[in-house]
């Protein structure tokens, strides 16, 4: 490791974090802003990241890694998408250097869905590449399918160190739509407890349904035919889209990756387990990882 | 057929028909009324209904049969549904008689789907299945997939005059979340012309990937990409959904009726079509054929 400070900024669509790494990729000092892109005025990024990360700029040799929606069209500037498969060599050779030598947008991802249509079919993520390289860095795996649950999910396989290629799933997106909008919106208590068997009911029901379309009005007959106590119908919901998920990618024999929230990665890891797959939990300390793996390279 | 004057009354959720049928199914007379069941207090059904339907009671004879969301737990009074295998016999044995031998409530269905988990998994229908009787008398079929698209689609297997079971989805209700809630709704043109291609490539897609909440996050990707115009894209998000029920239910060999709006038939036509699959489609007159195949039934 290099002896240069790092500063790791994973910028998204709501929030700003940011953290100062020692040489051991170890977190020294942390911050957090609610100054997501969306809050930023075009021409106004550089502005932000000054009053938010000036003073550890000022320290010699530092190098900032921004990853996150930063560099999405509605960012700071436009890093164009690393198209897969990508491992380290990848994502060096196509940093955005906002400074030369100093600070740089670490591009998303993208990839071709292999459908035969005319329409060609890509994916995309901005920010989930990061945690990914910190997951393979902290676990030392170079193989592996890599979970990142959200409102947009991603399943990413990752084959000798590189991300080969990945799907979104907009499930947590879809959950709330439904949640807050929807006719089953109407019988679902909004401040339930969770329910780990109603959760695990949906997940088992989902493998066994021909539609994940037609499984999510269960929740509204559950109502009308009283077979699961209300309070239970969030959880089972959650169950019914989590376990769609795990229907089209969930395969036995790969090692599975959850990274994000402790909240969701329990929820896919006892979603997984009902299945008969285990998987392995990280959390925010991913982000950090992924960042300092990356400087390493830079600066090997 | 009975020579006693039929009136066949709709009354759903959002708005109140009725029609005066002849002795030979004909309609003589029909009225439109915007007082669904969401806008009649407690109590005040049977005014509402004299207020519409009335003078057409003053009939000598006149037998009234009422289907829809009168019949559930917020209408006029609940009729319990009717289970599955369900054909006239058992549908006229549960009419619920509000006035006897005068006016009667039609119950909807009930099926259970064999998942093979301890709770037990119903699918309910109300309206629908006149339509679905409807359609049959007007064909002449006994054996038929009869499909009603809409908020929450139906798919039913009818065999021997009878339906044995079916399956609802929530198509239209999650296109319209979609279309206005989501991340999706951002680029989405709220008036975009239906686009047949861009259609029948999101009911292709469909067939081909693994799991609807993954494919409908295409519709941001090929705004990201510009792989297809923006004008497009609703009429892509609509072939996905409605892709994905056929993906589900649609079998070769079985003859399938389509029974709705005219809008919605030809959409689904049309995506059978796509997959090799012929339909044949009815439109409102399959409601009131199903009231007057019923009716002929009581007093034949």
């Amino acid at each position: 490791m290099s002896q240069r400070t790092l500063i790791a900024v994973d910028w998204g669509t709501s929030s700003l974090r940011g953290a100062r790494l020692g040489a051991a990729g170890q977190v020294l000092e942390s911050r957090q802003f609610p100054r997501g892109i969306m809050t930023v005025a075009p021409g106004q990024f550089d502005a932000v990241f000054q009053e938010c990360f000036g003073d550890w700029m000022q320290a010699q040799g530092a190098l900032c890694l921004i990853s996150g929606m930063a560099g999405s069209q509605q960012g700071w500037q436009e890093a164009p998408y690393c198209p897969c498969p990508a491992g380290f060599d990848e994502l060096t050779a196509r940093l955005l250097w906002v400074q030369a030598d100093r600070l740089a947008i670490v591009p998303g991802l993208s990839c071709l869905h292999d459908d035969g249509l005319p329409v060609p079919q890509h994916d995309v993520m901005r920010g989930e590449e990061i945690q990914i390289f910190g997951a393979l860095a902290l676990t030392g795996l170079r193989d592996a399918t890599v979970v990142l649950p959200g409102t947009h999910s991603k399943w990413a396989q990752v084959a000798q160190g590189r991300v080969t290629g990945f799907r979104s799933f907009m499930t947590g997106e879809v959950f709330a739509l439904l949640s807050q909008h929807s006719i089953l919106s109407r019988t679902l208590p909004a401040d339930a407890p969770w329910h780990e068997d109603a959760f695990v009911h949906g997940v088992q029901l989902a493998q066994r349904t021909p539609s994940v379309l037609s499984s999510i009005f269960a929740t509204r007959t559950l109502a009308l035919f009283g077979s699961l106590p209300a309070a239970q119908h969030p959880s089972f919901l959650s169950g019914l889209l989590i376990g769609e998920e795990l229907r089209a990618m969930a395969r036995p024999g790969s090692t599975v990756l959850l990274v994000g929230s402790a909240l969701l990665t329990q929820r896919y890891a006892a979603a997984l387990h009902s299945l008969g797959l285990t998987s392995q939990r990280l959390g925010d300390e991913a982000t950090w990882a992924g960042h300092a793996a990356l400087a390493q390279e830079l600066t090997a």
